[in-house]
């Protein structure tokens, strides 16, 4: 590629104050897993079956069938290649679709993992190798037309026969249809079903079952199965998103996922061991869109960021030639903060992939302490990453201007495949407010003369520094804006105090007669707004500690004013909460701004190697803007001739419609 | 639609506090203009010709085709009805086409009106008949593959041969093809062309120039010229954005538009009386896309609104039915504060308009003083209102969950055919720009003693009020968060604050020796936030005095609420602004959460009248989610069913990619 190297970015690249290579070694954890990695993705790369047509240009189901494809081929050469590990075969699904999702995403990433969650042994041994060779193409059902996060209200029903020892499952209403599955409409073959357990007459909750959907060799909805796919979306055009209806309809015992509860056949049910150990499994998934987050923000930011760097815009001197746009203080006002967040973010998500493995240790040994913190803790951080990357992406989309509008930008379908995750997995709202839930009982416990641990523990200091109404600058003065320890410290004060207020709002309200439940609601605003203080905290926190463990001191100090800039550019959009109460005084806000400004300029000789190190493989990143090589127009102009729209043989719309109108002329 | 109407939205309507038809008047302009309106609305909504396929369904060439027919349609419709004030023709092209634009619709919107504005009564006269007819089709091409809102950068040139009297049209360069113009890629025969205009070897700059681009009749390319699609965007599939390469391409002299300036015969240059005279144009085309923002966020809101209203999910407390979703404090918070933003800026266009009709009035009496005060606020009001409207669309999709993913909710097609209004007519960070160099202009007036009047004028109080470094609370501490003018007082005190420190960092910058321009670019992001807050204040100083023009009490009180919430939002997102120099003290900042609250409750009741007197007739509003007689699940099952993925005859795809991976089964 470095012989057709857009001039600007080779002049970029050469200016850097640092190696890209070193801090890609430290996003991917070493130099050996960024050498593995590299491996696995040379595969596809070097792979002419991997190539297929611009997905922008094909209907919805011509881009359906090239994702079925090219699912099918990667399971052909995960199986050739030998390829096990769990995070080499993500590495390798990452690439091979670029930025678009595909129709059996879900076996792999839900189906299987609830069948080994949840399975017995046996029933691991009949579903497991199948399900991996897309021999069985599972998905997993459980949001409803009617019920997305709210569990309790989902319909379905799994009423057990004893006579027959089989379950029948129904969607008794029209908002019980199962929505929203991935590969569901018309994909998969079997699904797992969560629904209300019957047996003897009682309601027992939530189950999963393995629910045959469609015939093996003919693919046919089986009897007693509506099935089908629920219609275009903003994005996931690949994906057949289904719906599922069940009349009465019958499974063996045997599909009920058994490893924890049980019905015996005789209809006798067999409680779990505990309720918590589904949170291991909630804790994994949101752990990993943390670092979906940091990675679709980081894409954003390299197309951007490239871009900007090659193109050529308007005048700072009359006269002079025209600058990247990159030398704007606007742009890089724009980019540089949402650069230092994709840099956050992987780290938080680092460490949330660590946690998880070091937890799941402690159950092993039954140890559940940890679990109560962990769950909030990745409830809040999925929502906060997932809010704030969502945001990010779309503005550097509109950072390119005109083109990031295009899909020659690759940005609207970055955009459009990450928003879902604002919503699944745990609407982000309500994944606030079950952060929040658990810092309410921190704090109780706290105002009750206990101490509390972890990522809490900052409202241990509270009893000590309780703060009064009316009463102004009960922090120590000397929060030091400069220095990342500083600024951490800040955003804990934040914290504390917005977790303190909504807890005395909460008190409020409760005081006022109002029932807990009416006072919960009457304050979840201030709820939600405690979260986010807290979230933003661990977020500053992690990112403050990470730079001490770096060797090399020139990526040491690009990090570390990116970690500052991060932690300024939160306290200057969220200044009136840091005045408040005086963590900071006047004149540091007015510090903070002008600090702001002043790394802005210290980033900008590194923008380039800073996006480089990302170390995206794909070189085109599905854009025509963000490609490594940076050849922008002619790139352009070539990509729009092959438009469909062009390819139309006549203008047969015009001789239909607009030359009658013309036969004046 | 009454009979099959949703229960909760009957409820709703019922005990609203005020009559919606009486704020539909308000809206509209009076009763009368309601009624027209409506008048002209029934003619599209009662007529078969205007039915159409579901688009979402439809490939993009598909989609460009029933545009096409309709804007045909459309044409001979308009022509048939004898409609031809511009407000009406505007009022019937909005409903046509729904939520989309259409391929003609430059036609109308540009080429049309710089005919107006440019051209000679000849020519007005020779092409004016014509394109009203889509006889003649026109674009407009200005945006470059390299330069957008730079105007000076474009590259197309336009040199007279005096010889033949010719002007010839050339694309020198790739970046200089030109690139966006909606209708050029396969639908226009006629395109306006800015070009920089050479004669007797100098160049003038840009001017504009009718270029004939298809044969009338054969609809095929003339010779030298290369013309078509740009390819898939975000959004806009129905309008074929289109680029044009000319080579060396010839029209005669008169196809320059001269009421301005000439080129005569020989080739001699006659400058125009004024350069300002375009300044018109811009202030109505910005004044009308505020107007834009206004609608496209209503619209929003009331898709949203009416779904919360209809959707019932979790619990508030135990063993109650689910509530509807709008009683939700945070989705009141995430949906009220935008409602209350769509009813200001529809008041804030309307002050456009008139504005630019009086000041337009004015020009013909030759006074141009208020010119450049309206150019600088259009600037920024369109930036400020669509950036807002922008985040807002977004905000209420997502506040839908998952349904507001899918097109079905109609969301995701108003934000991707809003969102470009960000960067079009001026990309909205320059556009800030614009409108901060006018107020540093007035700063340095009032500073060397002059008085600014209009939008400006409270900088004149900055010479008393002067804000000293170090010095606390020298405004006077009264400020009435209570009332709309308190809070309008509190903006004002904001914008002159952020203006004087733009002003006085912009000095530091040149006092450090660095030029003006530099120094510019160094304050940059200091004079977009102080251009913000000018364009805050002048949106809550507008929707506060509408509150004294309502007659109605009741209202009036609902609006008045509208007011508050809104002023309060602003405050508490911003709270920094307000509490450094003591424009509000800590514990008001309280009291504004807080009131905020106590706001939402009150809104609670009048939530669906609201969204129901913006008056949207379509009733679909290309949308399952917010129709208005809310019967969303059984229609939402229904629609799904006919998406073309469930059409497919036989499932090919499983044939040919996963059955073969199923060898053993």
């Amino acid at each position: 590629m470095a012989v057709t190297m857009n001039q600007d970015l080779r002049r970029e690249r050469a200016a850097a104050s640092f190696i890209p290579e070193l801090l890609t070694h430290i996003l991917d954890g070493s130099p050996e897993k960024t050498r593995r990695r590299r491996e696995i993705e040379n595969l596809i790369l070097n792979d002419p079956d991997f190539q297929h047509e611009d997905l922008n240009f094909l209907s919805r189901s011509q881009r359906y069938e090239v994702a079925v494809r090219k699912s099918a081929t990667m399971v052909k050469k995960i199986r050739e290649f030998g390829i096990s590990d769990p995070d080499e075969i993500m590495w390798f699904k990452k690439l091979h679709m670029s930025n678009f999702p595909e129709p059996v995403g879900l076996n792999f990433s839900m189906f299987i993992p609830t069948l080994l969650n949840q399975g017995t042994t046996a029933q691991q041994e009949k579903w497991l190798l199948s399900s991996k060779g897309l021999e069985i193409i599972g998905t997993y059902t459980q949001t409803e037309l009617g019920h997305g996060t709210h569990l309790r209200g989902l319909e379905t029903t799994a009423t057990y026969d004893p006579e027959t020892q089989e379950f029948i499952l129904n969607s008794p209403t029209v908002t019980s249809i199962k929505w929203w599955p991935g590969g569901l409409g018309k994909t998969s073959n079997h699904a797992i079903v969560l629904a209300q357990l019957y047996t003897k007459g009682k309601c027992y909750g939530l189950h999963a079952f393995i629910v045959p959907i469609r015939e093996i060799g003919t693919h046919k909805p089986l009897p007693g199965i509506t099935v089908g796919d629920i219609g275009p979306k903003f994005g996931y055009d690949e994906v057949d998103n289904g719906y599922l209806k069940m009349d009465h309809y019958r499974i063996p015992r045997e599909n009920m996922l058994m490893k924890h509860a049980q019905v015996k056949p005789d209809g006798t049910y067999v409680k779990p061991m505990s309720n918590k150990l589904t949170y291991g499994t909630m804790v994994f998934i949101r752990s990993v869109l943390v670092g979906e987050a940091a990675r679709c923000l980081a894409k954003a930011c390299t197309i951007a960021i490239r871009y900007s760097a090659v193109r050529h815009q308007s005048e700072i001197k009359p006269g002079e030639p025209e600058p990247q746009i990159l030398d704007f203080q606007t742009q890089q006002y724009k980019l540089f903060p949402l650069l230092a967040t994709a840099y956050a973010f992987h780290f938080v998500g680092d460490y949330m992939k660590e946690t998880y493995h070091r937890i799941n240790e402690d159950i092993g040994h039954g140890d559940l302490s940890e679990l109560p913190e962990l769950h909030a803790l990745s409830a809040g951080m999925k929502a906060f990453t997932s809010w704030t990357a969502n945001a990010a992406i779309e503005a550097c989309r509109m950072a390119c201007g005109g083109h990031g509008y295009s899909h020659c930008s690759g940005l609207p379908n970055i955009y459009v495949t990450f928003t879902p995750t604002c919503t699944f997995e745990g609407e982000n709202t309500v994944m606030m407010l079950q952060t929040a839930r658990f810092l309410m009982k921190s704090f109780d416990q706290v105002h009750s003369g206990k101490l509390v641990c972890g990522m809490v523990s900052y409202l241990n200091d509270l009893q000590s520094q309780r703060i009064q109404p009316q009463q102004v600058a009960v922090w120590p003065a000397g929060v030091d804006i400069n220095s990342p320890e500083g600024l951490t410290e800040a955003y804990k004060l934040r914290a504390a105090r917005l977790v303190e207020m909504a807890a005395k709002n909460l008190q409020t309200e409760v005081s006022h007669r109002k029932s807990k439940e009416v006072a919960w609601n009457l304050t979840s605003v201030d709820l939600v707004r405690a979260s986010e203080a807290h979230c933003h905290y661990v977020v500053v926190k992690l990112f403050s500690e990470q730079l001490l463990k770096i060797q090399d001191r020139s990526v040491q100090a690009v990090l570390r004013n990116l970690c500052l800039l991060y932690s300024l550019y939160g306290i200057s959009q969220k200044a009136g909460d840091f005045l408040q109460e005086s963590i900071l005084t006047d004149s540091q806000i007015t510090q903070v701004h002008q600090r702001m400004k002043e790394l802005l300029t210290a980033i900008r000789p590194d923008a380039v190697a800073l996006v480089d190190a990302f170390d995206f493989r794909d070189a085109s990143l599905g854009s025509v803007l963000g490609r490594y090589d940076g050849n922008v127009y002619e790139n352009l102009f070539e990509w729009a001739k092959t438009s469909p729209l062009n390819k139309a043989e006549v203008h047969e719309s015009y001789y239909k419609h607009l030359k009658p109108l013309q036969s004046k002329l």
